[in-house]
């Protein structure tokens, strides 16, 4: 088979140099050599190689959890002494000194002056306009601003703007290399100060900062009143998206239109609703796809629980509340039943963001399940808190994993465990899944498991209640019918 | 075992009144209904219940996926025919009215009138003021506003404004009720229009509008530079949070403080970044959490790798957006070096929030290592891609999973597949897992795969390049000793 660790996707550059390695530079830094590109940094600061590779090392393990594909070899990371060394043979030059025209227009003026003419230089600036920055450029046609957004490697967008001077072949060029490393290029379309997301990333924290001033609400309660409401959608959704198509949207400004004379702001300019500006605005929400509005709540409502599911996944702000809130719905759902019967070890629902490439349940998720329901019968035989501590806990040493159906999000699924042998060091254990009134086993798993010392996590036997209380299971579980699969292999019959 | 399902929380009410069933009205009784609350509701419309009950199917589906415990017994939905009956010997009284202070003032005047004293009764207006809702209301200390966002029953936060006459007591039963059905209350400070999430929404609505009617940017690169941008951050945190604590926020003002000056929003006014404001937002910063910048660094990307996962299992916005860079990253990453050995399948760091209570990576993290040991495979067969929609993909049915040492986070570990048999629709394979630098397996994992065809999702043979790729490895992994494990079951020796 072909060995493709030479083929380098044609729009992506063999090497780039960077121009100072602050938190944008670090992050254009890590983005570039995980992709696989070779960087060259310029930066004088003495401990700016420390700080970039620590954005590589976060930006590395970020991607491990990110991506399902393994990354392709990394690009070197350089360390140089000039500007020139920085920019001497590379395709693409990004400038990320601080936000101060005299000093990038300093750094432009120099680099653009040794780098070869075919090379493009790129600005990060936040929101200086290309025209000004391009003044003291070298072949000013390869100049243009390639806005990202901290932490460069995580976030996609880029903004591109083109000063007056910048040419069509550069922006393309640009585009395609910023798009070749994951990102997502929007092109300006008029040159103004603050690009489009910072002018509304602006707008929004100028009203945070009056809310605050006014004590309206404190800096705490203005994050919260963002992260818990509409801040949820934002990373779905863009204000304008919820309209839906073009008549929507002049549905949507005629129903909200008039709140805008409201005094809602502080900030109380608004453009005026005239025909030819709500034309406008329909006639671009006409290019999107026509979507029933009963098909829109649905993919807006699988959107809003992937967002909370990751977010809970981290214990972090709604994936928190949404903990908070099971654990009151549990108090008033059913307990786990045990006695002549294999033990209900969990009852659980399948999320949505479980789903792998083929549209269903991945199998590791499977295994979390049944490791949870052996963790809750480790806790059931006491085998748990001070006691792993004190003495020690079950590992596992073997799984056999048995997939007979599959799994969707939304099910919900009930997991019977129940022991096969025991002996004072080892439990072998038997799980049985199915899925909510149907007694057919979607999945089995037979474990065994070793009991370990705390101190030594070497084999050793199970101390007191907790050797009592896994011998008297399973003795009840030996009068329980044996799991055809018990002790079986794989095998190609 | 004492039976939990007619335990209902003190806070949680037995029946709650919706004056009004739209898309907010709508979306209180899904919320209500769902966390097992009897709901009244009062609409006129003739198609009310239809469209009420289309959005408690909506939100049954929702928190079917978004929760892992099970509901408890739904509460009853009834349409009645006057607001008398809606208020009457219920807790609160919810009411949703257009945006209209003369419609609203006489709903509330009606309802208040009817209701007993004890009966809370809270408006869902998005900015009018309780004092004017108020004036009309009997006994006004029972009113206050209670704004939820839309879908209420997916967007956490109730926005609570008192108006002049408001009680305390009202205020905190309100806050006690909207908690229990897992909302999050945020107390207005101060009575303004627009309370607070709105004032922020409105700026960042008003900035958008400019930008189209300026011709920045149109309608859909607006909403993409939000949602490929700072839209990800406002799930997870507001704008003040990412100072951090109190002299972080010092820091971050003066860093950025200077450029809200510049001409970058249309909406130029702003707070003037006196001693004292600056003061203030640094004190209000200083009760949150002091944590290091870099826990806050991987803090902060944990989820927003966590918000991108549940996107791209949407296949939505910036989650789509990976999708595409992997297809470009697949391209380029290391191909398996076959020949007389296994295939090298997969190299991976262990990242630090995969350990367990027994302070060792847990073991489903092994399945989710060996899955994609798997994928890797499947993307070398071909099997992958078009592949997988046209024709088939395999499925794993049985895995035996056998742990021969610990793994702990940071570790470098590799995996080695083999190909241990293969006929036209199975696949059994076996990964060897060792550490950096130790040919010691710490896992080993035998994996049955069969090829299940796109659509019928039942067992198929492999199709054409696919069958033949894995003929082909198969025969030359036959000349590779077999592992000892092979085949092996689970037995107490």
């Amino acid at each position: 088979m072909p060995d493709t660790l030479t083929i380098s996707l044609p729009n992506l550059p063999n090497t780039i140099g960077l121009l100072a390695g602050g938190a944008i530079g670090g992050g254009w830094a890590a983005r570039f050599v995980l992709n696989g590109v070779n960087v060259r940094l310029y930066d004088p600061a003495p401990n700016a190689l420390d700080r970039v590779s620590q954005q590589v090392n976060n930006a590395r393990r970020a991607y491990s959890r990110l991506l399902s594909v393994a990354l392709p070899p990394e690009g070197s990371l350089t360390l140089v002494d000039s500007i020139g060394d920085a920019v001497k043979d590379v395709e693409l030059v990004q400038e990320s000194a601080p936000e101060d025209l005299k000093i990038k227009q300093k750094v432009l003026a120099e680099a653009s002056k040794l780098a070869s003419r075919e090379t493009l230089i790129c600005s990060s600036t936040s929101g200086l306009r290309p025209t000004a920055l391009q003044s003291t450029v070298t072949y000013p046609e390869r100049f243009l601003v390639g806005h990202p957004f901290n932490p460069v490697y995580m976030l996609p967008l880029v903004e591109l703007c083109a000063g007056e001077e910048t040419s069509p072949e550069s922006m393309n060029r640009a585009a395609e290399i910023y798009q070749a490393v994951g990102m997502r290029p929007l092109v300006v379309r008029k040159e103004v100060d603050g690009f489009v997301a910072n002018r509304l990333q602006e707008a929004l924290w100028r009203e945070a900062l009056w809310l605050v001033h006014d004590e309206v609400a404190t800096v705490e309660e203005v994050d919260d009143a963002i992260r818990f409401s509409f801040g949820l959608r934002r990373a779905i959704n863009g204000p304008f998206r919820m309209a839906g198509g073009g008549d929507g949207m002049r549905r949507y400004m005629e129903q909200w239109g008039p709140m805008l004379q409201w005094p809602w702001s502080k900030l109380s300019e608004v453009p005026g609703l005239t025909k030819d500006f709500l034309d406008k605005l329909a006639s671009q929400s006409d290019s999107r796809e026509a979507v029933s509005s009963a098909e829109l709540e649905q993919q807006r409502d699988d959107c809003y629980v992937a967002v909370l599911q990751g977010l809970r996944s981290q214990g972090y702000g709604a994936g928190a509340l949404i903990e908070d809130w099971e654990n009151t719905l549990r108090a008033r759902s059913p307990q786990l039943t045990s006695g002549e019967v294999a033990v209900e070890t969990l009852t659980l629902q399948m999320p949505s963001d479980w789903v792998d490439s083929n549209g269903h349940i991945n199998e590791s998720r499977y295994l979390e399940v049944f490791s949870k329901a052996t963790g809750m019968l480790e806790d059931q035989l006491g085998a748990q808190g001070e006691y792993k501590v004190v003495h020690g806990s079950y590992y596992t040493v073997e799984t056999h994993l048995s997939h007979l159906g599959e799994l969707f999000p939304g099910d919900h699924i009930t997991v019977l465990t129940q022991i096969l042998d025991a002996d004072k060091k080892r439990l072998r254990i038997f799980h049985t899944l199915t899925r909510e009134g149907d007694c057919k086993p979607v999945a089995t798993a037979e474990q065994m498991l070793i009991h370990v010392d705390a101190t030594s996590r070497r084999a050793c036997a199970a101390k007191g209640a907790v050797r009592e209380r896994v011998f008297e299971l399973a003795r009840i579980h030996a009068g329980i019918p044996r799991p055809a699969r018990a002790g079986a292999s794989i095998q190609m019959r």
